[in-house]
């Protein structure tokens, strides 16, 4: 598996924070089957509001793109998650006995409203480096952690479909796109020196605080 | 023909520059075949650089979304400019002569910044109703001209297909559904007495500015 | 007391959150001297990062603002933090042995981030009336606070004068300003029938939020 | 007189319109004692409006700055803008018998509209160093201006007083602030070979721009 030279050494530079994150110990209970389903809920619950503003930030994304293939792969992103995704989403919970009045009438938990604020309001603030270091994470992480737990084959079939899902070749996909849009955007801007930038060393600040609020979401989940 | 109700409030209100705007001698000449060939590239080259634009302001309607719904029509709309016209767009300047490296290479004139920049900027500090009030006259005006123009049948075969385009069923379509987001957003916010708010007022000044800057980009096409 | 008729009428309907945050157990214990001289560094250090984005949020206040008078009073607040105040808690730091460095150094802690970007990403997203209602639980409830703790007079200094300088005409006047400029900027805009409105059932989402976010600020700080 | 080595070279790369604006038709005749009045009357009420735009974007000047430095010299050029500049300008136009509603009353000429929310939406959509690009030729430039026509002693005391505005002490220590900005933030932000960067590129198209709309303004007042 490779997501690009640009995430590889985001990764590398914050590692073992990068590790607290995909191999969480969420993460080991939904693989094993031993994740109480409420917890399940919760992160279900507190991810149908977090998609919302991860929309959001990718629509930032095609603000502030300096190209038109780097708006052509930002504005498909924000179609395929407000369109398809967040369905997908709204279904598997109905499934599971969570209405979509009961999902949108939920709380955002602060680990959630300081994990999606972060990205928007860098979004904002920030430039399309400085953005797309807030989303990799998140994209790419499940990405990685999708294929981390590809062999486990929990019994309960909704943790058995989660990891499914991030395995599935639909969805690495999207990875592999979103990694190539990281890989041409930095070199685009930063050049082929692009470590020994001011930017680099910003976009390595952000990468790695995403990664923590990452972190959080999934202790969050926990509770 | 109906674009709802708010949009023929907002237009009756500033009805002589609405009129300005559609009824413009830069659309007559076009109709009755009498337009400069130069006039109508003029037109095509900044209307590509005047998409870029604009599907950047349809992304902030995504972000100051206040539900699920609005996000819906915001996010189709983004993808739809960038993914599917401003392609359209390339490959109708190819076949008229005009490469993309050309469309790219070109300069925004100041009637075009004038007028994107607006609008940005009014998505950008505005909420969802003042960037809609802005993206109105765009979206509905090309409806209305498509219908206006639909029964001329100019022998040049581009000025023809530029009326069919917007007079076609899918454009009506694209149409029909902002129109419905305008209604459903201003009715949810203002209420049904909405014509006697302080938002109604602004929303009217923000019509009329954005009409205004249409005429003067039809004016640049014609100098 | 009174800091206008909105405030007072969106803390009557938020009241027991609105009692959560302003009779927090760190307040008690400031009063009353208890509170470890760690939790009150804990406290500043957070505060000094905090007030960085306070600013910025108070800037995207100018950007919002509708007219003049409304500039005037968003500019010279933007003005004082930043150059004024921040300047004075740099002081006190240092005074109390938290060099200028140290405070730079300091990791934004989750509950620090969750707040300021979510009154960030709002004034960004949102429209005035958004803004200030985000912003109003911070300004108003420190002159509340410091108005209630008046008669304390806690031994520690650093206590005795966090009370006097929230509790000083100079900051109440403050308060004064601010409490006029949220009157007016409500009344301009919605009318004297505000609480019937979709923004006023807006502004009490956002409000109560900001309140319960400042609550986590506080058990931040204790932690 | 020296507004150090960044704006320099932005001006040299851009020297043909740079001298477009700064010995712009406007100017000649205003140092000459030919303009027409109402031509200056016209620039008066535009630079109203254009003024609290401008203050605008050096708010979003707070929002886009790394360290408290930057904030500090952004909030104060807000402050001075809005606090002062203004009113300044309101008794100014006074004296001359246009009154603060004639002011506020005008509506912006598309010119004005073009320029303004350029420099907005850039502010918004950009980082720092594309804000300043686009911020530097209206700063800068009036202070070139008034050194240049310095030695100029028109007879109308209106031409005379507007000379001596911005050749003032007052007004080129503004400058050299600015000037001082601008170097600081390039080279934190680019290093000292800048000139051989991606954002170098960038920040020269801005420039160019912001200073050909700066030609267009006067422009429109010798219409």
């Amino acid at each position: 598996m490779s997501y690009g030279k640009i995430f590889l050494n985001l990764k590398q530079t914050n590692l073992s924070n990068w590790l607290q994150y995909t191999q969480h110990e969420f993460l080991k209970q939904l693989s094993q089957d031993t994740l109480k389903k409420d917890c399940f809920f919760n992160y279900l619950k507190q991810d149908y509001l977090f998609l919302i503003q991860f929309s959001k930030a990718w629509s930032l994304a095609v603000l502030k793109s300096d190209n038109l293939d780097e708006m052509k792969i930002s504005a498909s992103t924000v179609n395929d998650l407000i369109n398809f995704e967040m369905q997908l989403h709204i279904d598997l919970c109905e499934e599971y006995g969570i209405s979509k009045t009961n999902l949108e009438g939920n709380d955002e938990k602060n680990e959630n409203i300081a994990y999606t604020r972060y990205v928007l309001e860098l979004g904002y603030s920030g430039d399309f480096l400085d953005l797309l270091s807030a989303l990799a994470p998140c994209v790419l992480g499940y990405g990685e952690i999708g294929l981390n737990l590809k062999n486990f084959k929990p019994d309960n079939p909704m943790y058995k479909k989660w990891i499914e899902t991030y395995a599935s070749i639909e969805y690495q996909d999207v990875c592999k796109n979103v990694a190539q849009l990281i890989d041409n955007a930095f070199l685009l801007r930063l050049g082929k020196n692009y470590n020994d930038t001011y930017k680099w060393m910003q976009a390595n600040k952000i990468f790695n605080k995403a990664t923590l609020l990452e972190v959080d979401f999934w202790n969050m989940a926990l509770k």
